[in-house]
């Protein structure tokens, strides 16, 4: 086999077949094909697409590349979710304690945020003592007898998807659907749950643009679960504007609580959909059954008590959790009907104020970030407050423009 | 500017701007880019297609890399040709003679071989004593001098382009039209002859695959041209089979040398061909009437003697030229018609036997090759000569499966 013919192949437009895909990808993690082939390849997948055996069969290398989990031989009932990557998107924080209150098990792996995306093991770190590095039989152990347990992703697992996702996020080609498929699936698989929800985040920020891409993302996810012998079900939602009203690290967890304590909003719709989802796939049952069961381990308290339960059993001390001493209040300089407030902008400024990365050597600072006070459609007065913003640093700079991500229809 | 911004617009058929292109390929050249960028950008590029304002663009890029020649300032009817690439294409080395002898002047950069194409510069490093590296001065007095001048590329001509090629090379984005064009015309345009030549070379084997690819490539080398007020012309033509009966480097010039002697074979008619065109070019001639004044070229011994003239001048001892001693004769296994000599297959043979280099490190023997004693439409009865194989080493393995580039449609 040749690497140059499989380019020119995929370039041209012909599927490859697994061993071709195998010779390829296997040899840039053995370091035997360069990046700058490997990127070429990646290029002509983006443009050329890949057909669903040819994604099927990149999963499959990509699972093969490292250790494989088996997580349900170990734990019953078991369930993952994944979410494509939004801002304020806490819901994983609320959807585990949920499953947990409801008989379900949930082994997370969890990535870290890099640019305006969040990532779970950034919030969680918030919480002072928090250990999320687990080892294989911890992470086994806490998902059986808590119900939910989370760890940061190792590189036992898939490591061909790691050093092939770094090589996509600098060669512009993250905005393939089978490369992503493969990508979330593998890191699904390799862990080994038997129930699995992937939410796909669409909108103009995210890596799925449009409805129609979220459609077919959906049927390669689920074709691909199908073959192995996973049930995996989709929900399709829309991330132009921020899930919840808290962006930064302790604040989403204090929304996360605030949510479970049984405050009504976007993100409680969100977490109920999620879970009473997991639990339909679980049991079997009819999905508004399990929409009263999911609300039900909100309002009884139970799944407010799993979340304490995770956090103490992974050594956490949620009391000690800090916000930002400087609360600068920003209010509406006009009156009006809030047309928009945009998901990307809310998050730069988020990074602006340190609550996360744009670079992969900057350092978060997890007690900082925005507390929306309205949200789309509101109507406000000149003068209301639109949102907090908890700083370290009270002499930092904010202009104007640091605030257009909220679209006042004025009078 | 931002690299990735780049690849991404190209990657969905987004044009782009000369800063834009200037951006990336100068990036790379100044290793600000890494090759894995530059190839993801390439893939897109091979894909997606430029048009032409792009392909403009780069040409220029490539150009002001380095140095220009400007070489008709200094010489009067400055003419300059290149070949696509083919086998068994000595063509220049009849051509350069034929235009020296009818008062036009050839200032020619030539390259090595690589694969299955043959490099002028190897084919003259068989005349023992040739001088292939002129400096700027030497390539133009010769020139002037004696009509005909030859020098390998430097790199201080096109940089960029160079390692751009190697990059292609490696990466399966050699077959890009547009890509090929801005390659091919930098280089001419850098050394700046009036009168410009490209023989265009279609086949399976050759970058370009059918007339109409060959066709477009035609408009996009004349529009470059014509952007820098230079005359450009092409010849498109098949490289199914090899253009001559010599393949290898000694036996390839002394083939020249019989086709300047007055040999009517395919060599001939293309030489003839290519000098008629530049003719025709340079002194607003009609074509017909060139062809007369290329043939009365050869006819009168004057291109055969600029031959000897034009070697001397570079130091080399046409009388030293070496071929082989151990001459194999293969003849036909059955009676019939030559239905087919694949170039490819004689192309791999003569590497074989050690006329060209596969790979980089590999080295040539100057003196081995093939002779053809047939072309296509012949009848052949059994045992019949069908070609003479120039080796040095007497106990080479040779099999049926060698010699099967010659297809005979028995009886």
């Amino acid at each position: 086999m040749n690497i140059l013919d499989i380019i020119t192949r995929k370039k041209n437009g012909i599927s490859l077949s697994y061993d071709e895909l195998e010779y390829a990808f296997n040899g840039y993690l053995n370091k035997k094909i360069p990046s700058y082939q490997m990127s070429a390849l990646l290029m002509a997948i983006t443009i050329n697409g890949m057909n669903m055996s040819e994604t099927l069969a990149l999963t499959d290398i990509f699972i093969k590349s490292g250790e494989e989990y088996h997580i349900s031989d170990y734990i019953n009932n078991s369930v993952d979710k994944h979410s494509t990557g939004g801002v304020g998107d806490t819901t994983t924080l609320v959807v585990g304690p949920m499953c947990a209150a409801m008989g379900m098990h949930m082994a997370k792996m969890s990535g870290r945020g890099l640019g305006i995306t969040g990532g779970t093991i950034d919030k969680l770190e918030s919480i002072p003592g928090m250990n999320l590095k687990l080892t294989k039989d911890e992470l086994i152990e806490k998902a059986s007898t808590v119900g939910f347990a989370l760890s940061a992703q190792t590189s036992e697992l898939t490591p061909l998807d790691k050093v092939v996702y770094a090589l996509r996020d600098v060669t512009g080609t993250t905005e393939s659907l089978p490369l992503i498929a493969s990508s979330i699936m593998s890191k699904k698989i390799a862990l080994g749950a038997e129930n699995i929800l992937i939410d796909i985040k669409v909108g103009d920020g995210a890596l799925v643009k449009n409805q129609s891409q979220a459609e077919e993302l959906s049927r390669m996810l689920k074709e691909i679960g199908t073959s192995y012998n996973k049930k995996v079900e989709t929900i399709i939602s829309d991330m132009n504007t921020p899930l919840s009203y808290a962006i930064g690290n302790a604040l989403e967890v204090k929304e996360a609580i605030n949510v479970l304590k049984g405050k009504k909003c976007p993100l409680y719709y969100k977490a109920v959909e999620c879970a009473a989802n997991l639990l339909s796939m679980t049991r079997g049952l009819d999905y508004n059954e399990s929409i009263i069961y999911a609300e039900k381990a909100i309002e009884t308290g139970k799944a407010l008590e799993k979340f304490y339960e995770f956090v103490k059993s992974q050594g956490g001390r949620i009391d000690e959790l800090e916000l930002a001493e400087n609360v600068i209040p920003i209010n509406a300089n006009k009156s009006g009907k809030i047309k928009k407030i945009d998901a990307l902008g809310a998050a730069k400024l988020a990074a602006k104020v340190g609550a996360s990365k744009m670079k992969l050597d900057d350092t978060i600072d997890y007690s900082v970030g925005l507390y929306l006070n309205v949200k789309e459609g509101d109507y406000v007065k000149e003068g209301d407050l639109l949102l907090k913003v908890y700083v370290n640093n009270p002499n930092i700079e904010l202009t104007n423009s640091d605030f257009s991500f909220i679209d006042i229809e004025g009078e």
